[in-house]
């Protein structure tokens, strides 16, 4: 059984749960579109994560991990409220919640998720559950933040390089540190392997987030489900915009910023934009900082003890990052 | 000092605390909204309340009671998001979050105010901090599913008495009784105390609603800030209402569903669907119902340890629920 079938697994087994959190919930007005929202799926890598963590430092592989789970439902509540700030109308081919419903909908749909995500966080105990808790309360509070962040980048053209990094640490990073280091504490491990399940899971999710801006116009597009170019298309402040403002001369930057986030842009102009990219080295620089991100993430690991079985883990790593581009 | 006095001394105190939770944060596009939708206000009854329970049980009156806080900013997160899902512009005269800025700031700032409540409740350990975060999280899932009824309400006109006390049940009460069992909690008092705090809270939160649902057109107008019938311009499903559905003639019904939530209502129709409230003793009856609550409230307190000193709980009782009508 190769990796990715393993992964698929775990997926259905976490399905499987969250399905159990749904079952004759009322009223259905809520608690349907809540569970619609949870359906949409994903590849349910952070309740992964977490259960690999977990098992590292010798958690009981048969045990469901209800952390594990409200990490996955603080994720989806996440999604459900960023679509309404980003007026998206489809997450993953499927109408989002406040379309097929309406806005109050998907307003009060989250709030239910978030409110879940903790009463299924408190369903066991652990040892140190009170840190528990306080790691998954600091990761909710800092995607806020790192939402708020990404919605003022919309408004300028003058965000840098360490804003950028920083937005990202807090929006995408965080849901990856929370549910390393979480698993950790459920299996009982110690304060500096706590850390430092924390530090690779932010490090993965920082290389995850650069990788996942560079695919949007560096990928396969048949590889890649998502519209070819369409972080161009709409303006979006990824990491190679902001490489775009920092490294283009004034002329090209001037090209590049009549471009991106064009109504009605062409497939044209989204490659001349590409071509501007590989003018800079932009592609090439993007992807030296994931590389570095992932280098990080493969040293901590290797910093773990000796004597715990890191195969897992590695291939795990090696899976969320392996995406062609 | 009569008891208001001293309610404005109290509310002073906690508003200065609640001041103290926002310093220096950042980003500021989120924490500016947050603190304002704080600093709207209100009477701050709930920390109040569970400062009173905190001090009946024997906690000390000098200690910051960080879970009262986390319990206002869990009653404000409802309201900026309340506010976006009934489409309301202003709150208590002042803008809501959502019209003062946008629609994704009062998401998110809502969002961000429920993660401040759960960091702010996590703030000091308590004994019982289990079940102090477990009542809490069972509160805010409570509300959710209260909020979802009353939506589900406003498209339906057959809407039971059962039904509505459930919700009001759900939406307002639960929001009382988490402060009342929490303040026992924290001042350590046993399970029976707690549960007898908790069911206080909820006959408190019922007899409440109640009040409010008539204040609106019995209530003496110059006496309530709020404007005169405007539940019955805006045809809200309040108590009243699922009266007049339940004693109304065919004939007067028709009458009052022709004007409950019609367009440009007049004042003269209001004053006719109180005629018709009159008319079926629907006012009385509703003042009967909030007395029973009121009575059972009283009730709980003197089923209390005759020990414990209750005269500001029953002050506190009576000024909550002393309003005119």
């Amino acid at each position: 059984m190769d990796f990715s079938d393993r992964m698929n697994i775990y997926k259905e087994e976490i399905n499987d749960q969250l399905q159990s959190l749904f079952e004759k919930k009322k009223p259905e007005i809520l608690y349907e579109p809540m569970k619609y929202a949870i359906n949409i799926g994903g590849k349910r890598v952070r309740p992964i994560l977490c259960g690999i963590f977990f098992r590292l430092f010798g958690g009981d592989p048969a045990r469901v991990l209800y952390p594990a789970l409200a990490i996955e439902l603080l994720h989806n509540f996440t999604l459900v409220h960023d679509d309404i700030m980003d007026d998206d109308d489809l997450r993953r081919g499927n109408k989002t919640v406040h379309v097929k419903w309406d806005l109050s909908t998907g307003v009060l749909s989250g709030d239910g998720i978030v409110s879940l995500a903790y009463k299924v966080l408190l369903k066991e105990k652990f040892e140190r559950s009170d840190e528990i808790i306080r790691i998954f309360t600091d990761g909710l509070l800092e995607v806020c933040e790192g939402q708020a962040y990404d919605k003022e980048f919309e408004t300028r053209t003058d965000v840098t390089e360490e804003e950028y990094l920083e937005m990202i640490n807090n929006k995408t990073a965080a849901l990856l540190a929370v549910p390393a280091a979480v698993g950790a504490l459920c299996a009982g491990a110690g304060d500096e392997q706590v850390e430092t399940a924390r530090d690779y899971g932010r490090a993965l999710g920082l290389a995850f987030q650069i990788q996942d801006d560079l695919l949007d116009i560096a990928g396969d597009e048949a590889l890649f489900g998502k519209t070819y170019g369409s972080d161009v298309a709409e303006g979006k402040k990824t990491y190679l915009y902001i490489l775009a403002v920092k490294l283009m001369s004034r002329q090209d930057l001037g090209v590049f910023m009549s471009i991106a986030g064009k109504e009605g842009i062409t497939r044209d102009e989204i490659l001349q934009v590409k071509k501007l990219y590989d003018k800079y080295g932009i592609i090439e620089k993007a992807g030296e900082e994931a590389a570095k991100y992932i280098k990080k993430a493969e040293s901590l690991i290797g910093s773990l003890d000796n004597e715990l079985d890191c195969s897992e883990l590695k291939q795990f790593t090696e899976w969320m990052l392996k995406r062609k581009f």
